[in-house]
């Protein structure tokens, strides 16, 4: 990296994990939109007042976008399209959020499938007369050409099935610019289906995301090694979103580029410098226990004696994408790249955060306290109570529920173990991990419950948590539960500093993967069953 | 290039155009091939009859190909499929060419639409009771469903008239070298199709093309500068596909890539070292006359003083490909980039064969012969021959016949001029440009023809010469015509000699290109335009 590079890297605000989460963080786009927004309005503005001027220009400029969009849709095949797409891409950058949800809207509803076209077509396929024989033993001679119609119909039948927006996304993917204004517009319009769950918003949102697919296919993907050399237009980015443990200044990128570290990123030939998703890799000798280890601890050891690859940190740069797993490609082409270059290394493992834990916990322990306190207040036996009570399961080991309770006597913050760690997860600033004898008290159940939660919990037959999703659909196995292993505010936060590894055993990825997708199976290590053994007992 | 590059490429055969136009020439997949068809057969071999055993070999080798091909497009999504893509794959390559022919065959026929489902979704879409206002008018609340219901049975609809080779095509692009793969397949697609021109083939063809179309969208090409410094394996493809005028040395291809001349490539990710197409450029101070200047004259000029980008080759490396039209798009941006980079260049041309020009006129001459005689032989004038007279024409001014038939009257070769010319185009040594008063003699009429030829001779509203519609539909005007421009023996067979000069002006490339879409239209400079007048009274 240049100095300039670096002087502008220095000067570039460090984002918050959680705001890289959020927002389409392009620096080159939010400029254009900020240019956009000052000066376009000229052209539409009105004299006089300025208030109404403004809105006029607002909504004649929406009216201008929307009819670009039209335009950019209907043109000839041949015509000069280009400039029109460029018009509508700076015209939409350049529209409020109101105005892009409701030409967003727009685009769903009118410019669909050509349902009268498609009725047609269907009459006409109708009216084939095919026999199964004339398709199975076709001869040289199509008589009548009713083999050639049949696959005409069907040929334009599957044509009028795509929506007219099909032509909208084709073209702007071959505009340069185009595809990045795609993943935005998706962005959006994910935005949007929150607010409002139209059944043409959805159908859009699908189409789209197939297209993405497509065009994000891992053939056409360039593997990229991200080191200090490179532009800092690029490293900004990985600052910029770096969603799993914020980079907090200039060292710390360097050293997550430097000796017996990795970073690798996936990038698209229309959307150079920017990554679409990155992984933090770190040489190690074995599998870190901590992201202390991995992110501070001095120094890195020699690369010739790592044996094992931590992938410690994967984060994708393009909220439009989400959906669209582009994670699996990329570890599977990180290990095979690491396994030709570093023969030695043999290990492949994440240390991975536990996002969704102390969420479930709590409305786990809120539940029972719930059920407890039915149970004890009022003794009517209603047929409501008793199907309550088949609910009730004892979440603690009584020995546990005594190290609780007389780990903090002189403190208490509730009257049932139960409660007191409710109390004590729930608050803001977590007090427990301050005490030692607390910490203590709470290891076992914490990490009990923790396995329980990684394989027992699911949703739709797939892992609850999110993270554990990611990694078992690719293929890899739960390894080891580490206590304390991250000592940040979200690591406490979220998952009660524990984090896992997952491991990735080259043999047996795809077969895991399978197993997987099949069944729901998770596989899980000797440790991880032992964990899980013990929860089977305290529910007795 | 290192020495071992330039060892490889000095030994490596010299192809003709002719054998790289047809040929999908590629070592790697070559070597592999023969490397298949000798290793592959064993574990299916028999002992005993050497004969029986091949013969028993290659057909149980094709049965277990289409049982690989089964396999990759019926293995549930997640399944391990690299595997036996790989096999399929690899099988194919080691097939002969009509156990391949008859496997596209069967997966043309057999892995089409499946027709049931079509039909019972069809069914479902016309069950449904939309009107019209419930689309146009969609309310957040979705009554009955009905509104989700249209959009999911039109996506089930457009998934199900997706025939079952889709599959295929999509695991294909996503698995190593499969890109390259489904090109060489569609080649074999289309050579069975010259043979037999089933409806099924056609169909899968067509398919195939919609995806590579989509695949190799100019978006994913990267535009490669090609120099001396390349791999030996990446110039080895430069001279084995030069299409247009053959490389014949090693000084030949480095002058290409040297001073004055650029050569640029478009690479796809997922088949590197092998640019799908290629076009070689000059610098020059002047829209050159012959090929001769361009390929041999010495010394190039200093780039500097260059204020003409001279496209003087073109070529296609994938016949798979064909019917795609890459050129446009690398054409563009070629000249977007020589603009950058080199802002004296103001002139943007082409000097290209005119490929289909004497095989035209031999059929023009031959046709008004046969007339000509009818007229004479036989006095008998019925309905038929008056419809014949109508076609009659008179191609040569009658001075044009008397200088003809005055340059070789000693030693004649037919009774009328256009005998003579008929005779002089036609054989083999064309002893005709070796005789300065023939020469002369055949200029005006040839150039007078050619021009007719290029803006007049039509195909379904398109340039009859491929070439020019190539040009044209990208959005160049026809500009000149070169007298002697190229004296190779394929020069004077193909077109006499001549070749013209297309040109691209950057301002009108957009408008020219939409005028010959939507009309026809062909623009053509004045001195073109004297040529056509000239031919119009001729026909008089």
């Amino acid at each position: 990296m240049n100095r300039k590079g670096l002087e502008i890297l220095m000067r570039s605000r460090i984002r918050s994990a959680a705001e890289a989460g959020k927002l389409p963080v392009n620096f080159h786009w939010k400029e254009l939109e900020k240019k956009q927004r000052s000066d376009h309005c000229e052209p539409f503005g009105m004299a006089g007042d300025e208030d109404a001027a403004a809105s006029e220009c607002s909504e004649s400029k929406a009216k201008r976008v929307r009819d670009f969009m039209h335009e950019a849709i209907h043109m000839k095949k041949k015509e000069i399209v280009d400039a029109t797409l460029g018009e509508f891409l700076q015209g939409y950058i350049s529209l409020a959020g109101d105005n892009r949800h409701e030409l967003l809207v727009t685009l769903a509803r009118d410019y669909s499938v050509n349902r009268n076209q498609v009725r047609e077509l269907i009459q006409q396929y109708l009216g084939l007369e095919i026999s199964e024989g004339m398709l199975e033993h076709q001869s040289e001679v199509d008589e009548g050409g009713i083999l050639s119609a049949v696959y005409r119909t069907e040929r334009n039948l599957r044509q009028a099935l795509k929506p007219l927006y099909e032509i909208l996304f084709e073209r702007l993917n071959t505009y340069p610019g185009g595809l990045k204004f795609l993943s935005i517009l998706r962005a959006d319009l994910l935005n949007l289906i929150e607010e409002v769950n139209l059944p043409s918003l959805r159908a859009l949102d699908s189409y789209l995301k197939e297209k993405l697919v497509t065009w994000l296919s891992p053939a056409v993907l360039e593997l990229h090694r991200i080191t200090w050399d490179d532009s800092a237009s690029l490293l900004e980015k990985i600052v910029a979103y770096e969603a799993v443990h914020p980079i907090n200044n200039l060292q710390d990128l360097k050293r997550r580029l430097g000796v017996g570290r990795r970073c690798f990123g996936y990038l698209h030939p229309a959307i150079p410098c920017e990554p679409l998703i990155f992984i933090e890799v770190a040489l190690l000798k074995d599998v870190a226990h901590t992201i202390q280890e991995v992110l501070w601890d001095e120094p890195p050891i020699l690369e010739n004696d790592a044996t094992c690859a931590l992938f410690y940190s994967i984060s994708s740069t393009q909220p439009g994408l989400s959906g669209i797993n582009l994670g699996k490609f990329l570890i599977k082409r990180v290990i095979e790249l690491v396994r030709r270059d570093m023969p030695c290394v043999l290990t492949f493992a994440t240390l991975s955060p536990i996002p969704g834990y102390i969420q479930w916990l709590l409305s786990k322990l809120a539940s029972q306290l719930k059920l407890a306190e039915l149970d004890s207040e009022d003794k009517r036996v209603s047929s409501e109570d008793m199907t309550a009570r088949t609910f009730r399961e004892n979440l603690l080991y009584p020995e546990e529920e005594q190290e609780i309770l007389a780990s903090c006597a002189e403190n208490p913050t509730g009257n049932s173990a139960v409660e007191v760690m409710l109390c004590l997860l729930r608050s803001r600033n977590p007090e427990w991990v301050k005490s030692d004898r607390l910490l203590a008290a709470l290891q076992a159940p914490l990490m009990r419950l923790c396995s329980r939660y990684l394989v027992r919990e699911k949703k739709r037959g797939k892992a609850l948590d999110a993270v554990a999703n990611f990694h078992l659909q690719n293929g890899a196995m739960i390894h080891r539960l580490n206590w304390m292993a991250d000592r940040s505010e979200k690591g406490f936060h979220q998952s009660g500093g524990i984090m896992v590894n997952y491991l990735y055993r080259p043999g047996e990825i795809e077969e895991n993967a399978q197993l997987y997708f099949n069944s729901g199976h998770i596989q899980a290590s000797p440790d991880i069953q032992r964990y899980l053994e013990l929860d089977t007992h305290s529910r007795i």
